[in-house]
C-alpha cells in the first residue's frame, strides 16, 4: 500500500481497570449511559447492551450521593471498567473513587482547588485514573474574558488543570477538550497534542442525532486520528447510546485503525442497478450486525465497477439480472440466482471464518 | 474565530448548465437517481423530491438508448441542472450530448480512444460540461499491473485522461477520483490536486447504508475540503438517495463551508437529564427540516453544559426539571415550561427570521 500510514503521537499508557490507554494499545470505544445510575437494573442492563455492541468502558453520571452508592452493585453486573462523571461535586468524586469506580472524569474548572488536592490524594490511594474534561460549554469566566469560546480558551484550561495535577504529583490523567464545533475541536486537540504527552480522550460533544453525530464525529475524531492524535474516543448521539459503537467503529475501520467487523461495500444504486441491492445489503448487514472479526463484504449492484469492487473484497456479489457473480479473495467463483444471494453469501463467510 | 479557515485550492470554473463548479463558487451539492432513467415519471418525481431537499445538480445512469431519449422530458420536468453517466458506450454519451445533457460523466479508460474525441467533438459544439470520472473498481487493466489497486493508479487513471482531453483541445472537464478506500481516495486527490487545476468532484463511492456512508463521506470528503481541496460533492448511500442531502449539508456546516440549514447542538443525555431531550429534539428537527437559512439552535439536557452551549446559539434551551431556560443570542431571556418547548422555540425561530 502506497497510501500513507498513520504515525501515532507517543503518549503515556495509563490504566482504566483492565484497559490500557495511550502508547501502542488500540484506540479504546467508549460510551456513556442515559439511564439515571441509581437505577441500578436499568444501568447494568446498558451497559450490557452497550458492550455487546462493542464499548470497551462505560461512563455514568453521578449527580447526587444516591448515584455513588449504586457503584459497587453496578460494578457486579458488568464485565468492562467503569467510570465516574462528576461535576461541581468535588465530595461525590472522592467517594466514587472509594467506591471502586475504575476511573473518574472532572472538569476541574468548576471545582474549588483545596478539594481537587482530596481528590487527587484518594485516586493515588486507590490508584484510579482521572480524565481532565474541558468543554467548550463550561470554560472558567477568566478564560473565556481572554479569549472568547475558542480552541485557545480550552487549551489554557487543559493546560492549567495539567499543571495542578502534576504540582500535586499525579500524572495518572488523560484529557479531552470537547465542543461541538468541529474546527474548534480539532484545533485544541492539536495544541493540546504538541505540549504534552498524556493520552487524549477525543469526541466531538452535543453533535445532534444520529446523522449529524455520525458526520461530526468522523469529522472532528477522525481528522486528529489521521494525524496520529488520540487514544480512546467517544461519539454522542442524542438517542440510544448503543447507537454510538457503529459509528465508532466505522471511523476506526475506515481508516484501517482498528479492523473490526463487518465492512459492507454497496453501491447507492443507479438506473443500472437489475437486483434488490437495498434489501440484500439489509440482510447481510443484520446476520454480521455485531461481529468481531473483520471481514470485507462488497455487495455490487452491477458490472461497471462491480467485479472490481468485488475482486477486491473477502467476499462479494456483482449483480445482473437475476444473477450475481460470486468472488471469493479476489477470484470470480460461480453464478448465483438472487434468491439464493443471501445463505450462499452467508455460508462462504462461515467457510471463510473457518479457514485456519 | 483563532480556528484556522480554509484556504481553497484555486481551480479553474466550468459550467454545469446554469451551476458554477470551481474557483470561489459555493461547493455544489449533487445526487443521483436510482429509478429506471427510461421512467421518466419516476426519474423526475425523484429528482424534484432531491431538490427539495438541497440538490443542486442530479445525474441519471444512461444504460441503453431509451435512456438517452428519456433526457428531453426529464429535463422538462425539473428545474435543476443535468448529468447523463455513461459507461462503455460513447454512442450513449454523444446521443446523451445531443438530447440536452447539462453535463456527462464518462470513464475514458472504458471507452476507445477514437470515440472520445467524436464525444470530445460534440461537448464542444453544445458547450458542454464532461466529468472524467476514475474509480478504484474500474482501473484499466495496465494501471492495475503497474500499481495495483493505488492512489496512484487512480491520479495515473485520471491524468492520462485530462492529457487525451488536452490535446482534444477541450478543458470543461472536472475530475472525480473514487474509491470505497477512504486513505486511498484522499490521497488520489491530494495528488491530482496538486497536478491539475482543475475542478474535482469528490465521494467515496460504495460506502454502504446511512451511518457508513456518512462516516466514510465525512472522512473523505471532509478532510479534502478542510484542506481546501474539492469544488463539487456527492455523498452515496445505498438506500433512497434523498438521505444523502442531509449528510452533504452537514459536513459542509460542520467545517463552516456553507451555512445552510439549521444546525441542532444536543447533548446525548445522560444520567443527569431530567427532561425528554431526545423528543424535544426530534420535534424540532421535523419542523426544521429542508429549512435554507442558517440558525444554531442548542437543545441541552442539563446545567452542567447547557447555559454555555444554549449562549453560543442562535437560540437554545438549557433543561432543568420540568422546565428550560430559553437563550437569545447569547442572553438567558426566560423560564420556559417543558410542555411549552417546542411551540415556544418555534415562535422565536419565527421571530428571529423576521428580523431585518
Amino acid at each position: 500500500m502506497e497510501e500513507a500510514s498513520i504515525f501515532r503521537r507517543k503518549s503515556r499508557i495509563i490504566r482504566i481497570g483492565s484497559v490500557r490507554i495511550g502508547g501502542d494499545e488500540p484506540i479504546a470505544v467508549q460510551s456513556m449511559t442515559n439511564t439515571d445510575t441509581r437505577n441500578v437494573a436499568a444501568t447494568v442492563a446498558q451497559i450490557n447492551a452497550l458492550e455487546r455492541a462493542g464499548c470497551e468502558i462505560a461512563r455514568v453520571a453521578i449527580p447526587d450521593a444516591d448515584a455513588v452508592r449504586a457503584l459497587p452493585d453496578i460494578k457486579k453486573g458488568i464485565s468492562i471498567p467503569l467510570i465516574a462523571d462528576i461535576h461541581f461535586h468535588a465530595q461525590l468524586a472522592i467517594d466514587a473513587v472509594k467506591n471502586g469506580a475504575d476511573g473518574i472524569r472532572i472538569n476541574p474548572g468548576n471545582m474549588a482547588k483545596e478539594r481537587i488536592a482530596e481528590i487527587v490524594r484518594t485516586a493515588k490511594e486507590h490508584q484510579t485514573a482521572v480524565r481532565i474534561g474541558v468543554n467548550a460549554g463550561s470554560l472558567q469566566k477568566d478564560l473565556l474574558a481572554e479569549y472568547g469560546v475558542s480552541a485557545r480558551a480550552l487549551y489554557e484550561s487543559a493546560l492549567r488543570s495539567v499543571s495542578l495535577f502534576e504540582d500535586l504529583g499525579f500524572e495518572q490523567i488523560k484529557l479531552s477538550l470537547k465542543s461541538s464545533d468541529v474546527p474548534m475541536m480539532v484545533e485544541a486537540y492539536r495544541l493540546i497534542a504538541a505540549a504534552t504527552d498524556y493520552p487524549l480522550h477525543l469526541g466531538v460533544t452535543e453533535a445532534g442525532t444520529l446523522v449529524d453525530a455520525a458526520v461530526k464525529s468522523a469529522l472532528g475524531i477522525g481528522i486528529l486520528l489521521a494525524e496520529g492524535i488520540g487514544d480512546t474516543l467517544r461519539v454522542s448521539v442524542t438517542g440510544d447510546p448503543v447507537s454510538e459503537l457503529p459509528i465508532a467503529y466505522s471511523i476506526l475501520r475506515a481508516l484501517k485503525i482498528r479492523k473490526v467487523g463487518a465492512e459492507i461495500i454497496s453501491c447507492p444504486t443507479c438506473g443500472r442497478c437489475e437486483i434488490d441491492l437495498a434489501g440484500l445489503v439489509s440482510q447481510v448487514e443484520q446476520a454480521l450486525a455485531g461481529r468481531k472479526n473483520y471481514i470485507k463484504v462488497a455487495l455490487m449492484g452491477c458490472v461497471v465497477n462491480g467485479p472490481g469492487e468485488a475482486a477486491e473484497a473477502d467476499i462479494g456479489i456483482a449483480g445482473g439480472r437475476g444473477f450475481g457473480m460470486l468472488f471469493k479473495k479476489g477470484v470470480a467463483c460461480k453464478k448465483v440466482e438472487e434468491k439464493d444471494f443471501v445463505p450462499v453469501l452467508l455460508e462462504e463467510i462461515r467457510s471463510l471464518d473457518n479457514e485456519p
